[in-house]
């Protein structure tokens, strides 16, 4: 585990670089759209979604940088919805990552426009790669992935599922739900592009989407623990906003101990996943395992 | 011509039809989202960059019918930008198409979303039609040239320069640059993708841009003017409201009468391309026609 962690530190601070390289260069791009678009995306922040395309590489014994545009993509499209997440007038946050939101920083107008223009370089970098180009049909079954899983039945969907939440009671079952489109369907499609790049044998990606259904609710699940446990210091983000906000939470419906035994189950359920894949399954351990055991 | 513009009007309904069945259909859309969804992308409309994109195939002497995804992905990320170019932060407007704003008729988070998940839908449509995926290569470049007319270098972009433009004197070549972007980049590839997708010989390609270019200019220049001497009713929008929310425009450069001279010479332009075409070109000049000839 101590070696797994040094390994995804090492690709972690690799996909920084290629993720500033992303950004675009060309002039026609107006300065302050430029800057509030790198002032989100290159925060920091786990990038985790971006590691499990990578882990999925190490499993099916792929080369992990054909993935380079695929994990790029993802996590800029996760940021653009943290921006659009923090806007006033829906979670109207004032701290993300350890500094003052994109509409705090800039002005709502400008943060709403890098959100979507973050939108759209993701899909265009996923269009001119390189790597993906020499497979055209995987290509195109990822980024049909990928739009689906943000769209109005993925993360975009499941927004407006929480914000329809606020100040109600909602079963686990609807709580469940609104996670695994909100955040579940783009960790999920993060797992299981590479099986679609590889077009590997339907067991293995339907493995993958397993593994990333359980992580991704075990994260949100030990998310919504932190928001009660955690410091802002900790977290880099405002702590014990949900119960200001009124935000239906795993803790206030099953109570902090269980929460935490459900994400643990959860994690187990994914581990379980982890057999009869080709390569090296240490860093989608490792990071099932990180998604339960961390302080931010 | 008269002819031209029938042929229109039945190409335009036709569209109506396909556009109503590219919106979710599945359980997962949450009931708020597809309704607003729908409000934005049902109000009507003129419908150009689809019929663009349709004239072109006939120019191309290709099936139409095969870019019927381009046409509605392009149209679903037009009505994305309308929504939030409505929105308070920006443009704040509370009629379009002849009714309210979204953001007016449901709330500003809902807007905001609608909005997201219109633009994933447009790579969703892209990535899954039968059509083009039977051309995998095409796609990628249809889906890439797509994805950079709508982003920072593209129409995000250009709302970015019209928003900083705001209260301020800037030159001719400065409001061209800001409309380039804004509308001219996605009506250029509507024009434009036709050819991407029948590979035809570049000069072709380089008449359909130019084409799409002076139309696109055409168009706004005229969308000035009748901000200028139209009404309401007319035009579905709330008139005046250059002067009102101070936002250089073509009229208050260069005064009405050498602003619609303009506008005639681009359509004249965006005439003078249609030649060497291997099909009927009559609706390509119709919409060129149209452009600077209507009260809305």
């Amino acid at each position: 585990m101590h070696e797994a962690r040094a390994h995804l530190r090492a690709r972690r601070e690799r996909f920084e670089s290629r993720l500033a390289s992303s950004l675009p260069a060309d002039t026609n791009t107006p300065d302050r759209l430029r800057e509030a678009m790198r002032y989100s995306l290159m925060a920091g922040g786990k990038r985790m979604r971006p590691m499990l395309v990578y882990a999925s590489c190490d499993a099916l014994d792929i080369d992990y940088r054909k993935l380079d545009a695929v994990a790029c993509a993802i996590e800029i499209i996760h940021t653009y919805s943290l921006i659009h997440d923090d806007l006033p007038s829906m979670d109207n946050d004032e701290l993300r990552r350890g500094r003052a939101t994109c509409h705090m920083a800039f002005d709502v107008a400008t943060a709403i426009l890098a959100g979507d223009a973050l939108q759209a370089l993701a899909f265009e970098l996923l269009a001119a790669d390189e790597a993906l180009r020499q497979r055209p049909e995987q290509q195109a079954l990822i980024i049909h992935g990928i739009a689906a899983a943000c769209g109005s039945s993925g993360m975009a969907g499941g927004q407006v599922l929480d914000l329809a939440a606020v100040g109600t009671e909602i079963s686990r079952q609807a709580l469940t739900h609104m996670h695994q489109l909100k955040t579940g369907a783009l960790i999920k499609i993060s797992a299981a592009a590479p099986a679609l790049f590889a077009r590997v044998e339907p067991s293995l990606l339907d493995r993958l989407e397993v593994y990333g259904d359980c992580v991704g609710l075990a994260f949100q699940i030990y998310d919504d623990i932190l928001d009660v446990t955690g410091t802002a210091a900790q977290t880099g983000k405002s702590t014990q906003k949900d119960a200001r906000q009124e935000k239906p939470t795993f803790p206030g419906l099953l109570g902090l101990e269980e929460s935490k035994a459900e994400a643990c189950r959860l994690r187990d359920r994914a581990l379980a996943e982890l057999k009869g894949f080709p390569g090296d399954c240490g860093m989608l351990a490792c990071l099932a395992t990180v998604a339960v055991d961390r302080e931010s």
